[in-house]
Order: structure tokens, then sequence, then C-alpha cells
């Protein structure tokens, strides 16, 4: 029986990270990288490349292609984007290139390069996402890009969501931060916003006044489509 | 008002290091080494030590001394004593000094060597632990001792219930481990043996025929006393 393991910070994949070829990742960072990168889809983006670094964004540059990307939850100066879901509007979007680089979510994607498949997922195609990874029928790692390597509730309640629905369908549960975060699920679902109301990053959104962000970035199944980097060549 | 952060593991611990010595760190190893040194006093030790390595236990050997502990949850064969809380009997360790050294709990120990107050806590003298912190009106670091870097639940649902009452008394919830703690706290108190039945140090547990350490471990309050490095002078 495949089974689960949840990874709740960038500093604890180490200790994941054996046999990654036979595993499928899901790259968690709801707030916002990963769904930002399903937003462009669902508005027509062509193709959206994470890449760790500012220097290697840059070197991407060309007509077509649009540079998108935050350091601190602010945009980089010199990109044409920042990270926030609400600026990758079908008219922005559509049919370019996007190559994003963020302060958590693409270090995570990079981490886990070695993982059979990698997907990129948010609470906006999370049905997709599960029934792929039933479907795949192998172990699954669920890793949460946190904040600057430190724990966030909004990524370990979606990774929660996953473990839910999971082992609905026979996977198993093993280890303690997967029984954690779909406790946590349990707890938060019948008010995501209000459980977080007190959450790291949301205090950090209402200082940068980006709160309607956190409406976008809650949305259950806006898209039907998932995002992994081994079906799309990326 | 005095802030709280939850370390979930070890291997975050170096994120929450600054300006240690105006905190106070309560380290928590509830499966079992924290438990086992509350149960030695309990049971009259006359002081228990903890040490990181087993070459540094071996240097304290000496008539009246007695060495405890484990590795990967077995008893160390050259010591007198395991880890396990039912060994720990007032036949046994009364008026004794006992040096012990764990997988997990005495490394967080030492490792927040530089804290303002080092306190050791576990169920059994949680309401003396708690009333201390609230007294001494400092910023609290709640130490989760986990297993082998990885996050565990009965560590982190105690650190929940350490949140939960210094939450009430005032103090301020400062990060998103410490809101996940006394969320699961909160899902577990009803029930805390089965809420554990999964865990992952549970499932070790049955594997090492040590069952009946966990109800000692998760009794309540069965001593009035705090184990503190400051106040002891260890």
């Amino acid at each position: 029986m495949p089974q689960i393991e949840t990874i709740l910070t960038p500093a604890l994949f180490h200790l994941h990270h054996k046999n990654l070829d036979e595993k499928q990742v899901v790259v968690i960072d709801i707030l916002r990288a990963t769904t930002t990168m399903v937003v462009a889809y669902e508005n027509g983006a062509k193709n959206v490349i994470p890449v760790e670094s500012l220097e290697e964004a840059f070197k991407h540059k060309a007509p077509g292609v649009i540079l998108a990307g935050e350091r601190n939850g602010v945009k980089v100066d010199a990109f044409d984007l920042g990270n926030s879901p609400q600026e990758f509007t079908r008219d922005v979007v559509e049919g370019k290139t996007i190559v994003i680089s963020t302060t958590n979510g693409t270090k995570a994607i990079e981490a886990c390069a070695g993982a059979k498949y990698r997907y990129i997922s948010s609470f906006r195609n999370f049905t997709a996402m599960v029934n792929q990874l039933i479907e795949n029928n192998c172990d699954v790692l669920l890793f949460c890009a946190g904040w600057k390597d430190k724990f966030n509730l909004e990524d370990t309640i979606f990774a929660g969501a996953i473990v839910e629905k999971l082992g609905e369908n026979g996977f198993e549960i093993n280890d303690d931060a997967s029984i954690m975060a779909r406790s946590l699920w349990q707890s938060a679902k019948s008010d995501l916003a209000g459980f977080l109301a007190n959450a790291s990053h949301v205090k950090r959104f209402k200082t940068l006044h980006i709160e309607s962000d956190l409406e976008v970035c809650l949305k259950f199944d806006s898209f039907v489509l998932l995002l992994a980097y081994r079906l799309m060549g990326l």
C-alpha cells in the first residue's frame, strides 16, 4: 500500500529524500507561489517555469517571456510581475511563458528535482491533484514550502486535506506530521479564513496590504488541471 | 507582553536561538526522557544530570551514581537503567544521582544551554511548569525533542497544552507552530491515548513491548515541583 509522509518545512527535507525517485512529491506554497502558478495556467499561460534564483530568472529574459517573483513578499523591482495571483490575469498571461522565483516555493520545487513526479498544487486544483496521486498509486511526499524554513499553517492545512482524501482511498499514513496535518485540516476546514486569521503569513499580508489575495488562495477547485513537471516536460 | 514560540524539532532550533539568554525554554520529550527525569525526582532522586553523549555519561561513573539511558529506544548495555520511567522506582533512585543520556531529549537540553531558564517538563508536572512560566513573565520557547529530528505528535500536543494556558494568561502566541500545537492539543485532550494510538512513537513502543510506559507518560500533575536548571544549579 502506498505511504504518505509530510515535510513540514524545507529544513526537514533531508529526512525524507530517501528513494525520492520512487515517490510523487506535491509542493505546497499556498500563500502564494503554487497558487499563483495555478492561476497563471487557469488564465491561459503557455508555460510557467519556476527558478530558484533571481539571476537564473534574468537569464530567461526574452520577448514574450514574463519575469515574476518576490523576495520577502515584495515584488522584485526589475521584474514584470510580483507573486500576487491577482496580477496574473488573462490579458497579461495568456499564451505567455512565465518565469517565476519566490522566497520559499520555488526553492522547494528545486529541492525535490529528483522525484518520480513533481506536482505544484493549491486549493484551486485540489481534486485534480488528489485524483492523480491516487491513480499513480505510489508513495507520496507532501512538501510544505513554509516561510524561510519555518512551519506554516496554511501549507500544513492543505497537506492535511490531501492526507484525509488519500487515507480514505487506502494510502497508509506513515508519520506523525501527516496525522497532525489531517487533524489541523479537520479543525480548520469549516472556516479556513477564520482559522488562519492569526497565521504569520496572513499577518504579513495585512502588513503588505494584500489581504484580498487570501480569498483567491483559499478558493477550492476552480481548475481541473494538474501542474506536473514530468508530464509537462519542464 | 511575553511571547510564545514552539520549536517542532531540534532541526529547527537554529531558527529560534536569537536572544536565547532572555528566554525561558521548556524541553519536552514526553516519550520518554523528560517524563523519566520527572519520575526520578518524584521518587526521591537527589539529582538527575542529563548528558548528550554516552562517553560523557561514563565519565560520571562513581559509587552512588546511576547511569541511565537509551539509544533507539533500547537500554544502553553497560548502563544501570534504560529510559523507562517504570525502572526509576523509589527503591532504586532515592537519594541517588542519576546521569542520563537519550536519543533525543538530552540533546535538546544541551542545545539550549544558553537560555535564561531551562526547564524539563512532562504531563506529570504540567501545572507547576505553567505557573512558573507565568511567574517568570518573559518570552517562552517550547522545545519539542522529536525523534531524530522528525516532528512528533506527543511533544507537540504537550506544547499545545502549555500554549493554551499561557494564552489564557496574556502571553502572545507568536508563530504558526504554537497555533497548530494548541489546535492539536484541543483535538486530542479528551482522549490522549486514543489520539496517539497511531503516533510513530507509540508504534515504536509496541514494537519494543513497552506500551505500559505510555500510561505513566500521559499522567497529569502527579508532581508539584519543577525541574529547572538554573534553580537547581545543574
